[in-house]
Parts: structure tokens; C-alpha cells; sequence
């Protein structure tokens, strides 16, 4: 009998964003696989255990890859990270592999589960609630409203005019990754007439909630999410009741946090 | 003290698939708000009764709102809403408006929460999993490889030249709400070149997943997800040990569900 290999989304950083899923998979799978060097200094391990303190008594396994955008070498070290996983799926053990937010949003765990499929064993995703939805409950404003487009970016390679063009995209833009090339995208973000919002490390202790392109700071952390919202046009009905929350908005004040532990 | 509205993400449509907040945020709400005419007839309510039996005994509360595309007409229907919300919300009792995938995504939630907040009420948004995650689960595909873009497109009112330039968008685009203009979302996929999956009633009994625009049939329900992947470029590495799981993908069967109460 062949294990089977889960990837489970442990969400954006907050234990009670996991789903009812990703815990049940921790709780019964025999081995959990965390990605990094050191599994239990990873932040999905940080993460996960506080919700199932089971798994720190857990056989746990490091699934290290390289920080490098060398194709060929990423390729040889998901085939490894792929063999290392199959040395316990072929005794017949489940291995949920972890991962931060959804495991079908820019996860390791693809690269491995091609690999694991193509060699017979069963594999499965476990949804997790994705960074870009916690950020904006965060900052209290919704990533759609009416009939608008959602864009998930990943900003951190772009230059100035491939960033101009995506924010005359219609809708949302979500730009991630961008803390490597904050200047860059302060920059295109302040042409934009775009309401903007970044959401750094989102959910930690450390979060921290700007508004407007302006408040950005010149250097700001991976964990940073910024949204990027068309501005209202004059098709969108006003409301006197909703000047209020704009006006919350504009402020530099978070919104309640029904989450935070320090409000418990 | 006045009571606090929360948006309450239950996800997809699998109860398992709720947020451990999700479920606590239901059991320590008085009131319970339901999109539709009938709160136990509606989706939300029939997912989230499955996680936590205790909302069968609590305050229900129907919050109807009309179909249709008439601004001036569904901005009366969120004062209405918003008012009877306050009712209790005044009275200091907490609300959890129970809205399907993430409550910032295409939610009424959003434009309730603003006028609530208007009105000086604390509200908080209780993030969700995103139905576009679970279809790329349920198909096993991921949604963004390497640095690849997603862009989630409400494609129901998009006419077939608007369809073929937003499936020239690099990455991925996932179309929601296609059903209602199948004919030209159909031709307009065939002539993509991208790799297509639909999963229509994601996470119900009655789930159905299709491989390839011509398999996708021409009238097709309200909860279609269409995923509609880029072709993989050169720059992207091909591998043996993969070719396996991309014949599989190819292949009409779906991959392991570990959600699936049938298999438990």
C-alpha cells in the first residue's frame, strides 16, 4: 500500500485561519514535511503546531530548496526534494507536505507533486486561505467589488514600464513579492491614481497596515502585500451611510481584528 | 456596547473546508445572517450547520437581495439590509454574515460591512478559501507556477472580443460565473492555446471536472469554475519524472480527493 502525499495550505500566518482540513491531515498523516533547512524553525511549522500541538511529536522532515531563479538547478533539487518524500511514501506512510497560504498558489509543493504523481502514488491539495485574502481583511476593504477583476502579481521581477502596464489593468491588482523592488513599485503605484493599501507581515505580531502609495516605506519586508484598487468610477453609486468607512479608511487606525490575540 | 457584524468566509461548499475562526466566530454569534429569502435553504447556511451543528439553534436571520444588475436598485436593498442588520447590532448582539468563499470577493458582504462601519458598528472580515483554490484542487493543477500571474475574471457579462483579450493575459485566468454566455466563452477558450479545466459544482456531490475547452459542455450551472492555464514555455523545464502526472492530468479521471466523503 502506497502513502499518499498531501499538500496542505496552513494559511496566511494566523493558527485559526487553518482549515477544519489542513488539521485533520496533520493529525493523521505519519510524517510532515515542512520547506527549509530546519523544520520546526520553518514559519508553516510555526504556524501549524499551534493549532495541532500533535504535530511536534510528528516524524518531521525539512525539504530544503535553494534561493535561486537557475531553473536547472531548482528543477534538480525539486527531483530530490521528490526522492526524499518517496523514501517514506513507498513504506506506505501519508506525508502532508506544508505549505503558507494555498498549496496551488506559488507552493513548492507543485513542483513536488508533479513529480510524486508521475511516480503512481496518490497525491491530494488541501485548500488554505490565500495571503492576498487576509490582507485585505486586514486592512477592512474587499478585492472586488461589482463585476471587477482580481490580479494576483508577482511583482518582484518586474521593471517600471511592465509594472505601469499591469496597474492599467481593470480591477484589483495584488501585487506580492514586491519588497525587493519597493522603489520601483512606489513609484508606478504613485502614477497609477490607484487606492492603495500594503499589508506587511500580515497576521504576525509585527503587521503592520499602510495607506495610500505615499505611506510605503523605501524598504519593507517579503511578507509584504500590497493592494492596488481601481478607483471608484462615477457607474458606482455614492452613499451618504458609507462615508463613514471611508472615512475609516483614510485613517491610519486597522480595523477591529476580530483574530488578534492581544483582543482576547 | 454595540454589537460587531463579522463577514464569515465558510469556503467553497466542503464543510471541512471552513476556517477553525469561521467556526468559532458562528458559535459565539447570537445572530447569524444568510444571503437568500430562506436562511436554512441557503448554500452558506447548508455548509456551515455541517462544521457546527449549534447554528441550527441560533437566530437566523434571511438577508435577501434582488438579481439584478440595477444599481440605484441593490443600493436600496444593502441600506435595507444594513438597517435590518443594525437592529440587532444596536441591541449588542454580534452578527456573523455567513458568505460562501472569502467574504472579500465577490461578497455582498463588502457593501453592508461599509455601511455598518458607516454607521460606527466595529465589523470584521473573516477570511475564506477562495473557490478558484479548491477547483485548482480538485483538478490537482496549481494555479500560478514560478512567476506566473492569476487573474480571477467574472466573465458572465464579457463579450467574446473582451474574452479573447483577457485570455491574452500572461498566467493564469480563472473565469467565474461563465455559465450564463458558455457559447462564447467556449469559442473563445478553444482559441486560446491554453490548457483548460472546468469544475463545475466544486466540492458537492454532484462536482464535475472537465479537460480541454471541447470538453466542456454547452450549458453548464452557476458554480462553473474555469481554469485557463498558459501553455508551458521553453524557459520552463520539462522532466521526466513529470510526464506522468501530466498524462494523468490529460486523462478524464479526477485525482485523489481527500475531501470527499465517499472515500472516508
Amino acid at each position: 500500500m502506497k502513502g499518499t502525499l498531501y499538500g496542505v495550505g496552513v494559511g496566511p500566518g494566523n493558527p485559526e485561519l487553518m482549515t477544519l482540513a489542513a488539521v485533520r491531515i496533520i493529525r493523521e498523516s505519519a510524517v510532515i514535511a515542512c520547506p527549509g533547512k530546519d523544520a520546526r524553525q520553518s514559519t508553516a511549522y510555526r504556524i501549524a503546531v499551534q493549532a495541532e500541538p500533535s504535530l511536534a511529536t510528528k516524524e518531521l522532515l525539512a525539504v530544503d530548496m535553494p534561493m535561486t531563479r537557475d531553473r536547472a538547478e531548482l528543477t534538480k533539487s525539486f527531483r530530490q526534494g521528490a526522492l526524499l518524500l518517496e523514501s517514506f511514501l513507498k513504506q506506505g506512510r501519508d506525508v502532508a507536505f506544508l505549505t503558507l497560504g494555498d498549496p496551488a498558489i506559488y507552493s513548492t509543493f507543485a513542483y513536488l507533486e508533479e513529480r510524486i504523481a508521475g511516480l503512481g502514488y496518490p497525491t491530494g491539495y488541501i485548500s488554505g486561505v490565500p495571503s492576498f485574502c487576509a490582507a485585505a481583511a486586514e486592512a477592512g476593504v474587499p478585492l472586488t467589488e461589482w463585476d471587477e477583476a482580481l490580479h494576483i502579481i508577482p511583482a518582484g521581477q518586474m521593471d517600471e514600464s511592465e509594472l505601469e502596464e499591469t496597474l492599467r489593468l481593470p480591477g484589483t491588482c495584488a501585487l506580492m513579492k514586491s519588497g525587493t523592488r519597493m522603489d520601483a513599485v512606489k513609484s508606478a503605484l504613485a502614477g497609477s491614481g490607484r487606492e492603495v493599501y500594503m499589508v506587511e507581515n500580515c497576521g504576525m505580531p509585527d503587521q503592520k497596515i499602510y495607506r495610500g502609495a505615499d505611506s510605503i516605506p523605501d524598504t519593507a519586508g517579503y511578507f509584504s502585500m500590497i493592494l492596488a484598487k481601481e478607483e471608484k468610477g462615477s457607474n458606482q453609486p455614492s452613499d451618504d451611510l458609507s462615508e463613514g468607512a471611508e472615512k475609516r479608511r483614510s485613517e491610519s487606525e486597522s480595523i477591529l481584528n476580530p483574530l488578534d490575540s492581544r483582543r482576547k
